[in-house]
């Protein structure tokens, strides 16, 4: 808490001194998983640790901005200095977002879960003994990104959204990147054997209208400040 | 890692001088959830700290007894001085548990999934653009206390299920102990208004073929070390 002090005054003095890009801006991140609830005692999971996201909280704090952070599910501690709110389920987390739009910024990096059980049951399904088990009926989540990148004048002035993905990374990133409107999408390989879920490091491409830039493999701290450094230039030049 | 090395002298010096009831016993533990995968990126997860499952591997190591814990995705660390083996699925957990028999005393505290996805994809699931979602056909998982408690000349001597109910506590329990030949049944009502899911504290009914005993509130630790106490009397008679 004593650090986090520190760290909040002396960006403060930096903010003054103008040497922040993000001084003034608010950037609105989503992080970690969604949980969709099937029952009382179950869930639907997506695997993601929220290190990404977090790390673009952090390094959205230290460009000078104000950071508001929507966090599913995670076992990381709330980054200092940022307006954390923590939620379950994709319908929670689009709720969340909506509600603290304006945003200069946003960037969507939750693994939001695309799908959720039709109706949540009160009570815990138990096995019937016929050995056949229950029908879980799925039903499409909102899409956070699309729905966000098709808002008429809450539209953030820069958007980004994040695609994981096991194959065809460039052809799922630039139909993400139409489909949803967003500016930018960070699409990273997550195959297990890259090690990249939970892990530390991260090797993205970023998929823009103009074109495709890789990106080293990098620590994912590395990644999000490179991420905030370019959305400051972005928007300093809109 | 101090505190640990002492605490293993202090016991051994306690079962040299025969004063712990499970020295030279073994005690196998299964605690946590059991994620099954869906694809890459998805699972099905029961929510379960491991708080009681943990707390009784601690429980058991203080009274004496070498342990086994066999863990489902915690975020808990894992208790000193215990054999830890950390598994993700039901197949998983049943395999860990029937390669670490033969055990004095099982209690299989993990709440373990009762279905998994028929056919895991190796592939990220997409979205068609249909707006219709993916089938998810389930299959039974193996029912680990069943196999256990059927189990000839490798039933642990005493074998203690769990059963977390949101209705019908004692039915549901009393059918548990018929079908999966289990001694006890420790039952518990894990309806999200009780908090004990994720808690520290637990009310528990512990359902024998003698009877029904309700315990009061207690501290999951407390918890943990009546039943390791209970058990060793009844393995002290058998």
């Amino acid at each position: 808490e004593i650090v986090a002090a520190a760290e909040a005054v002396l960006r403060d003095t930096a903010i003054e001194a103008g040497n922040l890009p993000l001084a003034g801006r608010h950037v609105l991140i989503t992080s970690g998983p969604t949980h969709e609830p099937i029952d009382p005692v179950r869930y639907i999971a997506n695997r993601s640790s929220g290190k990404q996201g977090h790390a673009l909280a952090k390094a959205a704090f230290e460009a000078g901005a104000r950071v508001t952070l929507v966090s599913g599910p995670v076992t990381l501690p709330d980054p200092a200095n940022v307006n954390v709110i923590h939620v379950e389920s994709a319908s929670a987390m689009l709720a969340a977002v909506e509600s603290n739009l304006p945003a200069d910024i946003a960037i969507m990096a939750a693994a939001v879960a695309d799908w959720r059980v039709a109706s949540e049951g009160t009570q815990k399904i138990k096995k019937d003994g016929s050995g056949r088990p229950p029908a879980l009926e799925l039903t499409e989540n909102p899409d956070i990104l699309a729905t966000i990148g098709h808002h008429g004048s809450l539209r953030p002035k820069l958007l980004i959204g994040f695609a994981a993905e096991t194959q065809n990374l460039i052809d799922n990133a630039r139909g993400k990147l139409e489909r949803k409107k967003a500016d930018w999408i960070v699409a990273n390989d997550v195959s297990p054997e890259t090690g990249i879920m939970g892990g530390d490091a991260n090797t993205v491409r970023l998929v823009s209208r103009t074109g495709v830039e890789d990106w080293p493999e990098l620590d994912k701290t590395e990644v999000a400040r490179r991420i905030i450094e370019r959305a400051a230039e972005a928007l300093a030049v809109k």
